[in-house]
């Protein structure tokens, strides 16, 4: 009695499952900031440049003064003086009188323009201006780029390099950032082992617990290892109970037999709340995922198949932690790489196909990385449980419900793991 | 007597000038190891799985004891015992046996084939088999995955989270990966203030220190911040002969006046070694970029504007930082985002120009993010003195030097920030 969707289905369920709330924040310094998701709108506490500013090095005018300036008839202007880098002007300028002053320098008083260098020939005191310039030519007046009380980052926004370099600029150096979500992540199965361990016979290493922590971590999350537990219905009851008095987010791995599933769905069935919303999403690799709630909280019932859990992973937590941090559950814009696809696909139709594949580029100046470059796709074939897959792989693409396969030749739309 | 060098010949000069050398490695626990490069080729110490195990419920059985097997005239084996999880079998079987067993079960001695549970039919201590199976089908071999011995990861790979799946699944809890290059970080100018402080007339809060070294770090470099200094050729010279002795490559910010553009060749030009290899690039932002070399060590000087400082750190920094990670300068494969540009632009024949847009999605369901939109590319217009072009831009494309603009309509590759 498996409720199988289709994975457009399943993450509407997910999605409409959130209540949208306003994400808890934190206030880090702005070196720590990088990386971090705003937790409110960010506005400009004053106004950037806060003088106006000249963009070249050269004589500080009246644009007035050099109308019809030529070679040939040029405009005589008086030198007033010298602008230094961080000073302020020595003076202002009356008409018929100009200033020096270098890319940077604050414009003088009664200047609004500025002629290049190249276009001037100082003589002593004066200086011969060959080309006339317009207003504000060759200048950046003060607010030009910020004004104060202009929003600057909205909430919800990943703080990029420039995001922390405008911060920096207005003198904002605390700032409130997004409380990383706290999950906590439990592997389960009899034969599961910790990585430390030498394995016996029917023992396996622990994948999906430093797999899907990493996965976390990469997302913005706090993630806490739950340890490897019994798969028994009391024991991972009882886990679940605890876990979700701290954590934001629950994720089980483990359980791929239809008897380990089925003690899964009791167990999350059995706790305060909504319980179980769906198991089972038409898709390959990552059918046997199950997403519950209890009071509002959200909890995954992985694959234990590291392959499958960290395409549910991608698929379906990722966007409970975009939530979770205030952000909207799908990126608008997610880069892909365009490729010809070398060998024939066939797909089962009725499910979504996640094919992994490597990724060569012919023709590559080895320069020009990213241009003109023919980039082929080959399929890392392998069932969803080889993990080389998706460690030879460089990503996948996706073979929609109702297409039955895709030929070699074709274009498909990579994304990167 | 500026040497202006095309994008292109900018960076081969910048690879050229570099001697390929491995790059440092250090030892780190698996769980600091994402996000970190590996130091050199991981090879497989074991098999992986280290037995052969079955993928699906059902019974254990010699595939041959099922040929010919079918609803009508089903194959009665004798179930011989139960496989537990994290066990050793039971027991081998004979021909005409079976034994129950999970997924991921242990296959016994003597089977080669699982028959899925759908296909079975208990009766008593026997068990029909209602289909034939094929040898090994519904199982993975020891080494399926990996055999001992394989290659795991090149030297020179970015760990992923599935990279440091595989390396649990191998037990490989120690990894060596690259030492984080050390960049020296100055910022230059007599109007650059810490950001801490309050501006007065003239004065400018130091963006590029921070959005340099935050830059540095997403690249997988180690940023030390050598303060602001003034941009006298005595003081510059001596700030970069100290921060060369250790240092793997020093940036230095500032200067895009001629009189302290000069400067700064000076400065480096009195340095040991190679000196100057060119200062100039003809590219929009970013044109006044100076590279030069001291006994083998890069140094950079890009402009004291933030948008140009960073463009310059994107085409030509972070080469240099992917080269002294043991990588190659420029990645195969940059995904790219195709949109449709809403408004004419004009570009200056005889440079590339890097446009930076917003972009917007229409027709998107808010669920199918990446397939079907229409996205629109709108340009971010500002010279590059203004942050906001990069603040409240996602990314750039860029028109090609013999290219004199690109129609409103066109479709465009966009490089996300």
């Amino acid at each position: 009695m498996l409720t199988v969707l289709p994975v457009h289905r399943a993450q509407q369920v997910i999605v409409k499952s959130l209540a949208l709330k306003p994400a808890r924040g934190e206030t880090v310094t702005l070196h720590h900031a990088p990386g971090r998701i705003t937790a409110g709108d960010i506005f400009a506490p004053e106004e950037l440049p806060s003088f106006p500013r000249s963009t070249m090095d050269g004589f500080a005018v009246r644009s007035a003064d050099t109308f019809g300036a030529s070679e040939g008839l040029p405009a005589l202007l008086n030198i007033k003086g010298t602008i230094l880098m961080g000073k302020e002007p020595p003076g202002s300028i009356a008409p018929g009188e100009a200033m020096s002053i270098p890319t940077g320098g604050v414009l003088p008083q009664g200047s609004d323009s500025v002629v290049m260098v190249e276009y001037c020939e100082q003589l002593g005191e004066s200086v011969a201006v060959l080309r006339p310039v317009t207003p504000l030519e060759n200048t950046i007046q003060a607010g030009d780029d910020y004004q104060s009380g202009d929003l600057v980052l909205p909430a919800g926004h990943l703080i990029r390099p420039q995001d922390g370099g405008i911060m920096a600029a207005l003198g904002l150096l605390k700032i409130e950032v997004v409380v990383r979500p706290r999950v906590i992540i439990f592997s389960t199965g009899d034969e599961i082992i910790p990585p430390e361990e030498t394995p016996r016979a029917g023992q396996v290493r622990d994948v999906n617990g430093f797999l899907l922590g990493s996965q976390v971590l990469e997302n913005g999350g706090d993630a806490i290892f739950g340890g490897i537990i019994s798969d028994r219905k009391e024991v991972l009851h009882n886990a679940l109970l605890q876990a979700l008095q701290e954590a934001d987010l629950v994720l089980v791995s483990g359980g791929s037999s239809v008897g380990t599933r089925d003690v899964a769905i009791e167990a999350i069935n059995a706790l305060p709340g909504e319980g179980v919303l769906f198991h089972g999403v038409s898709m390959r690799p990552g059918k046997p995922l199950l997403y519950g709630m209890s009071e509002g909280k959200p909890v995954f019932g992985l694959s234990g198949n590291p392959v499958s859990a960290m395409f549910g992973f991608i698929l379906f937590v990722k966007p409970v932690l975009r939530m979770l941090c205030g952000m909207p559950p799908f990126a608008a814009i997610v880069p892909t790489v365009e490729a010809v696809l070398d060998t024939n696909i066939a797909s089962n139709g009725g499910r979504e196909d996640y094919i992994r594949v490597s990724l060569n580029t012919e023709g590559s100046t080895g320069i020009t990385n990213w241009e003109g470059n023919v980039i082929r796709a080959r399929p890392v074939f392998g069932g969803p449980g080889l993990l080389q897959t998706v460690v030879q792989g460089d990503g996948y693409f996706v073979i929609p419900r109702d297409v039955e396969g895709v030929a070699a030749g074709s274009i498909v739309k990579v994304l990167l793991f």
